[in-house]
């Protein structure tokens, strides 16, 4: 019940937040309004979103006082992005927005400040951004609000993420497919996610398929995917407030009876169905009706700046001054600035106001990982290229120990292919997560399962990125090809760790690790859909600061780099390699020493003894990582005394120049490996063009002849993908005699003899590739 | 009804698909079962999908009953496209195949190629694939089976798209998302999509979601997205032939009743309730009950090879003898090999069969737009740097004429942001299509609009590749950085058109042209992350007989392009260009001479006068040329003697050496415009690591210093955002004096006035950056 004295306090602190958001749309100074506006208060130009702000303060208020009668530990995440003012409104009235930014605190000159910043130059932007206390989530690009809060409460049990869907970003894809979420979140173990699906009718410039279906459907189809449905409708005050506060009440007190069946052994294990609350609100809600006689609110002419010309237009200047002074400020601020009594009250303390919860700044509550001794999961290894292992069977182990170790902090992510990427070890330790329907015929699947399997890199890496920022610890291992599928979350979460750089108050939270597997160069049935190595191209533009891609050659590397990567924070780390059975190179303390370094010379490879070699071959990626070692091999048996260096790159980033990146190698170190001037070929797991750029600025780059993927594919076998692509041994051994420093003898028979090879193979694979002994047996055949 | 002699027709062509599946999946040889099976005639490596090809075949059969009973032209569209090997089997079936490809005819040789090329080195991979007959879908990247179904049939009025969907593929967000295609599809105009939403209960290694949920929660959801459902369940036989008949005639029925009504004018103007059919069926239907003991039909363990172990394994070799033998194939074919008359009867004749539908091969149906001379919408351009307009309107103005003249065959697809894009101007020609609620101030929205207008990347995508792969024509127009949301679709869809390039028989289509605007330079109050120009990077990868990326630097270039790419086919075309107001620098006449050229010296920006220049400015895109320009400008000013010459770079490839792409210039053109040896200061408009790969193994090729977008950015000016990226007129003119092959009297002047002139830009950001002449006006200030 909303007491006649708690309405007041909510609703000035509605008041004042919608204020504050029209005062930042609108206003460079005069920011109290404690004079008349003229143009001179108006900026020059007007920029920023008001249609969905008062709707997301007015949730914001009554979150709030929820919390304030139930201690209720809550994030707020804001679907509608940009609703900007209205968060950084509420923020700075809780007054953190002061204690994270002082000079822009709870006073006259701080409001001031506040105004000016909002949509300007060198200020913040109009949507909710990494610089908004209490947000992990920006919104820029729509879509992500349901995962990030699904994964934020996941293994955080006292956690509600309150997450407000707009109806224009429910009309996206990555947000429809993220309802589900319920049939993965365990009440027992998991918090909870109160989704608030906020109808206002329209997006930029138009109607929106939610708000003009018929109510019953909307609710038919919330009720489909599993949950129960509260609504509340209108714009009539204080009758909204009295039925919002309401129907809060109602969605908190079932998820807390949810959550207490589920942890004092009540519950029978049928998914719980979720409250969710459906709020219909005007777009533009206590702004201007009417403007030059156009209707404004409740329509899409809201969506951004309602009274477009304010400045020498003395109308509009005169119902911006009336629309402002419908909050009636003078309630709401002391003659020095800061939120009267009654404003400050309607917040929650300390670290309940949602705009201070460490749950948004995640890196306040991470704690390191108890990682398992690499010793335990060293693969023997020998000798080089004597062991055939699959590599990331060995990962799925040491995987299985992190879970094991972590059961509160560290969770797999995966599309449906655990298993088939050799991680199923992890189920050793711990189910897939799954609250539909068990039956007994399934395999590691329950309700207190905690591997994330579901067919959607959308919903995986979504969870993983609101799990991270919260500050726990995770993997998302996926398709090679299908990582384009969720490349544009892997940029903005990018973006999201650069921006974050800038803001010492925020503290580094745990990377985010993403595994790439059953890659192009090895996909048997599958074909030519399913061989792209894009996200490397992707991952590579983004900042030094925060991007790696590391392409293990094998088990022993694969370890140590996920070691690495599972330590770190505010990363973004790719992890390249394939799941079948592969040669193995290097043991575990030659794997540490070699990945340490990022890249180095495999002199047992090799013969140039490290003397100028004729020519270098260099490689990164597994299976031409044995494309060059079988070249070198040849070269060495046919010409004894042609001088051939191998060096294998690791870490992908180690290419570049120190000054842009920070794992660059050092120009010494570069030339070590690399010679100064001698031809490098250079077989590349991606496109060849990513090499290109990353060797720019380097000594003589023009010398790096390089082969990869060049979109030739099929269903095939991984030796006819390297002859498709160029990228086969023949090819190696022809691209070095004829880029060497010079032509040994014999190398006009070893040229034919390879490309006799090629022709051998084109033959069989008219009809018998499988008989190839390069094909049937891969193994590199030593002399 | 279905009769009794029918049944039989459908049960044995049923029986036929699936004993030819099985085949497909298991023999090298014996592919009738003329003799027994042995070890030999097993492949060496057995790859495939069987799970849900029988359920794939089932719903073929019956459609083609359909058809035959009622004429109606209709393809089939196979969202789980692992069920390859039963769409080959039904083309196979329909003598398709052998029509398309004459040695895998209707006979004895030609089932046992059929066998053999499928899952294998050199054949056809084991899903659906461009070299499957009748399909417009590939099925490897799941989630666009709606998508690509709605983009079919808008404007085909008499078609129906079947799409069938699996519960594996409905868990990912782009099929959850898609569902609403039916809230812009017009019945009197656009033809039907029938679902099929098909749960089998499992995908690779687990349940789905929906085969899980209670039935009537996925009736709910279905309804909640506006169908009427009809719901098939079991695996009885002959029970389930009639059950299924009976409901897809009932489907079948409701929707030419819908279309009759909208189409004779009774038709009240609500959305439809567009029938669904729910199926269910055990995964592996038909196949191996148990194997070693172990359920599998019904199970996850059917998802690929059920009998895992043929070759040397007696037991599992005499099971998979039964499986086949219990199709009855010696009922099926005749001796000679080819289906029976029975079989035969079953499918529809000549275009009716759906793998034989010229709407899955839509080169064939494509008619050319009618386009509007380019001279009408013309921007009058007395001199370079005079004007500024607004480039995408002039865009939007010649759509507008596309759309006048080509009601039934052109459509533009844009995110809800057509008039933010500046392309407004459509709507003169057409409303956007809504299907739900119209109300009284709506503004360009009807039912009979044909913009097409939904907040999803991955919906507007989808259906223009659907509408061009049945041979329509379209643009898809999209803010920059969120082009990265459907960037695995244009990935996806490349690599179809890059397959479909090697097969005569498949008909060229228009091209996929996508308009990036908004773009990462002038993004306003929107910040980080909507600045993003990644997919440039993503398009450069894909093969050069399909890729193009377009800079146009003005309006007149813009409309050149235009009209360039809305003739061109099978490419995927990206138009790079931003929707403020902008300079502009050619006529029309320049403009198709600069574009056809791809890229020109700027004579009247420099002053090389054709001689060897001391450095060459190059520059591709629009913000970036306005920059190099002032810098060429600056530099002429400050030192006359000093020789600039200024090449604008309209199509991007054209910096590839020609044996890397068709676009690419002759190394003579290349050092015409770029010197052979003469340093180049290149601002670009996307990442520089893009221009670096694209000139590798031009001359000299490290002499190009690229400065481009490098991950900085906020809510600013976009003069602001290029100095942060380091790619403003005085970052330009540094580079050029540092990196010139001589050092001019007057440089460090110069040299220091820029530093000068970018730390006054510094202190202006802190507080009034609005006032800082090169931001309040960033017209080109000439001498």
């Amino acid at each position: 019940m909303l007491d006649d004295a708690d309405l007041a306090r909510v609703d000035a602190w509605w008041r004042a937040a919608n204020f504050l958001t029209v005062g930042q749309i609108y206003l460079r100074s005069n920011a109290l309004l404690l004079r008349p506006l003229t143009d001179a208060d108006i900026k020059p130009r007007l920029l920023g979103h008001w249609g969905t702000s008062p709707g997301l303060s007015f949730v914001y208020a009554h979150a709030s006082r929820l919390i304030r009668y139930t201690g209720q530990r809550m994030i707020y995440l804001t679907g509608p992005g940009h609703g900007g003012p209205a968060l950084v409104a509420a923020s700075w009235l809780e007054g953190t927005y002061g204690e994270i930014y002082p000079q822009v605190g709870q006073d006259a000159a701080g409001a001031e400040r506040l105004v000016r910043r909002f949509s300007t130059p060198g200020g913040i932007p109009s949507h909710v951004s990494v610089t908004t206390p209490g947000s992990i989530h920006e919104g820029g690009e729509l879509g992500y609000v349901l995962v990030h809060a699904f994964g934020a409460v996941m293994d955080n049990p006292d956690l509600i993420a309150l997450a407000v869907v707009g109806d224009g970003e429910a009309e996206t894809a990555p947000l429809e497919g993220s309802w589900k979420g319920i049939s993965f979140l365990n009440p027992a173990r998991d918090g909870a996610v109160l989704p608030v699906l906020h109808l206002n009718g329209a997006k930029i410039s138009g109607p929106t398929v939610l708000a003009r279906k018929p109510p019953a459907e909307v609710r038919r189809l919330l009720e489909g995917h599993g949950y129960d449905v509260l609504e509340v409708t209108g714009d009539d005050l204080p009758g909204m407030h009295r039925r919002f506060a309401q129907v809060l009440a109602t969605a908190w007190a079932g998820i807390r009876s949810i959550q207490e069946d589920a942890r004092s052994g009540s519950w029978d294990g049928t998914r719980p169905r979720w409250p969710v609350i459906v709020l219909r609100t005007p777009k533009g809600w206590t702004g201007p009706e009417e403007v030059d006689g156009v209707r404004v609110v409740g329509t899409w002419r809201s969506h951004q700046v309602p009274l477009a010309g304010v400045r020498g237009n003395p109308e509009h200047l005169a119902a911006l001054d009336r629309w402002l002074r419908s909050y009636r400020p003078e309630e709401l601020f002391t003659p020095g600035g800061a939120p009267v009594a009654l404003v400050q009250e309607a917040a929650p303390p300390d670290e309940l106001r949602m705009s201070a919860s460490p749950h948004a700044n995640g890196g306040l509550l991470t704690r390191d990982l108890v990682l398992p001794d690499l010793r335990d999961h060293a693969s023997e290894v020998p000798a080089p290229a004597t062991v055939r292992l699959e590599s990331t069977r060995r990962l799925g182990e040491l995987l299985r120990e992190v879970y094991r170790a972590n059961p509160d902090r560290f969770r797999l992510f995966c599309p449906d292919e655990t298993n088939s990427n050799r991680l199923g070890a992890v189920f050793d330790a711990s189910d897939r997560a799954f609250m539909e329907r068990v039956e007994p015929g399934d395999v590691a699947l329950s309700r207190q399962g905690r591997v994330m399997e579901v067919l959607s890199e959308h919903n995986c890496h979504g969870w993983l990125e609101g799990y991270t920022l919260t500050g726990r610890h995770g993997m998302f291992a996926t398709y090679e090809a299908f990582a384009m599928v969720s490349a544009s979350q892997t940029i903005q979460h990018a973006k999201w760790l650069e921006e974050a750089e800038g803001l010492a108050w925020r503290a580094p939270v745990p990377s985010l690790n993403v595994l790439l597997t059953s890659t192009a160069w090895r996909n048997d049935h599958n074909g030519f859909s399913h061989q792209g190595p894009g996200l490397i191209q992707n991952v590579i533009t983004q900042r030094g600061t925060i991007s790696r891609v590391y392409l293990p050659p094998d088990a022993n590397c694969l370890l140590t780099v996920a070691d690495r990567c599972l330590r770190s924070r505010s990363e973004v780390n790719l992890i390249v390699i394939d799941k079948q059975p592969q040669l193995q190179w290097l043991t575990l303390d030659e794997a540490v020493a070699h990945c340490a370094r990022g890249a180095g010379v495999w002199d047992w490879a090799g013969n140039d003894d490290a003397d100028e070699p004729d020519v270098v071959l260099a490689c990164a990626g597994d299976i031409v990582t044995m494309e060059t070692v079988a070249a070198a091999d040849i070269l060495r048996r046919w010409l004894p005394r042609f001088r051939v260096r191998v060096v294998n790159v690791v870490d992908l980033m180690a290419l570049t120049r120190p000054r842009d990146h920070p794992h660059g190698m050092a120009p010494m170190a570069f030339e070590e490996l690399f010679t100064a001037d001698v031809d490098v070929v250079f077989a590349f797991h991606g496109y060849p063009g990513a090499i290109h750029q990353l060797v720019h600025g380097r000594p003589a780059a023009d010398r790096f002849h390089v082969r990869g993927f060049v979109e030739q594919g099929t269903t095939t076998t991984p030796f006819d993908m390297v002859v498709l692509n160029r990228a086969s041994r023949y090819h190696l051994v022809m691209d070095a005699l004829n880029n060497a420093r010079r032509t040994p003898r014999g190398a006009s028979e070893l040229l034919a003899w390879c490309e006799q090879r090629l022709a051998a193979h084109a033959e069989y694979v008219v009809e018998h590739l499988e008989d190839m002994p390069e094909v049937r047996d891969w193994t590199l055949q030593r002399p």
